[in-house]
């Protein structure tokens, strides 16, 4: 199956959104099966003491990157329906990198799984997205 | 019961986290029973073409409601666990409230629920969140 | 507004399940805003010691009740779509009941919520339940 | 890493508790990564019009999977916390499989994935689950 969109297009559409600039996301990998979105370190984005970076960072990217994971399959906004976010351990400031990959693609909904890594690769967060992907 | 912590703890403990200064997010309303916490709207937290804001803030606002729900009742770092976000409807630009309260507070975990609503009252989304709670 | 299908016709849809009939569950309340279905104390039910009602039981009771509580506002088959479920303490064996509610009816999707309290009236669980609802 | 307990005290826990002797499920494959359980097929567990199994027995299979693939690491009851389902399609009747992993086992709550096949290899369902793992 060829992608319904490519990373030129993918790219685009992901530095649309004026949140997502100010993120700074980037496309850090694509292949048939996955989609990476990185965000790279910020200040801004820890807490208090600056030791981790906020859980509300953490949901975005996820949100980002289970997003596009079904939207370049289907082509057409797929806004998303719900979110499951399980924290596996604080995330250490700097780069975080995203990977999603479409569980089911369905004609009402799609299930997105993504997998969050800090910069030295350590698993900080899981995610499950579900998304409209009507046609 | 007397809240472990008072508004103004509540408060110099929220606006403790660059991220949360950043997002400019505050105590709403406090009672026994719940907390709200705003977010005021700012353009950097629209999509694209500007017509709502962006998912990802809404779950950093329950991320951010649901733990001073559980961090007021135990006083001692509550680090979200898990959350669960399910989107009712777009978020029209402006004010956002979560209004947070304690389903479950237990010795190990602690379980919110959060309902968010835009500036006209509509409810944009739900949450629950669990919260380590370890005393 | 009318609901779309009276407490006869759901009593006849939830005994129409050869499952629902083994487990004898019933409409134990329905008002506009919810419905409530029961399901009798079981000693296959319990856990190994007796002590408590396996959570798969009360997981199968949100699914069911969930269930109901969306598809008795739109009459056509509302196949689960996922299911949250927090468990909130041990059941005691007994009667279960389980009330639900719709949180929100979608053109493609709807979100309900359900509260499980055990024989004496503790709440034991909470469950959250996307179904399918196209019309 | 040795397991904590080996498939014979698995098999004796599994069959300890009267509802998993009534659902007849069993020990179909254990790995020192995984665990799968399998359900045998039972007419009283399909729906009115016997064309596909009901969520509630997916939901539990997918519940009790979790349990083990987290109890036989720490060898201590492990009760549920909370469960995450997502239905991929209609589970044909017949034997079910639940391949359960560890995602992350913490001092507090391990969480588990499970993945439930039917009789025919086909994904009919994903959850993810939290369980206490206080040792």
């Amino acid at each position: 199956m060829k992608d319904a969109i490519n990373r030129e297009q993918i790219e685009a559409l992901l530095r649309s959104s004026a949140y997502h600039r100010f993120l700074d996301v980037q496309v850090d990998e694509l292949s048939e099966e996955s989609i990476t979105i990185s965000l790279p370190g910020n200040a801004l984005f820890v807490t208090g003491d600056a030791e981790y970076i906020h859980g509300g960072i953490i949901a975005t990217l996820i949100d980002i990157a289970g997003y596009f994971a079904v939207h370049r399959k289907v082509n057409l906004p797929t806004p998303t329906v719900d979110l499951q976010i399980n924290y596996l351990r604080p995330a250490a400031p700097g780069i975080l990198r995203a990977k999603a990959s479409v569980v089911k693609l369905g004609r009402s909904v799609s299930l997105a799984d993504i997998l969050v890594t800090d910069h030295a690769g350590k698993e900080v967060a899981v995610g499950r997205g579900l998304f409209s992907s009507k046609q």
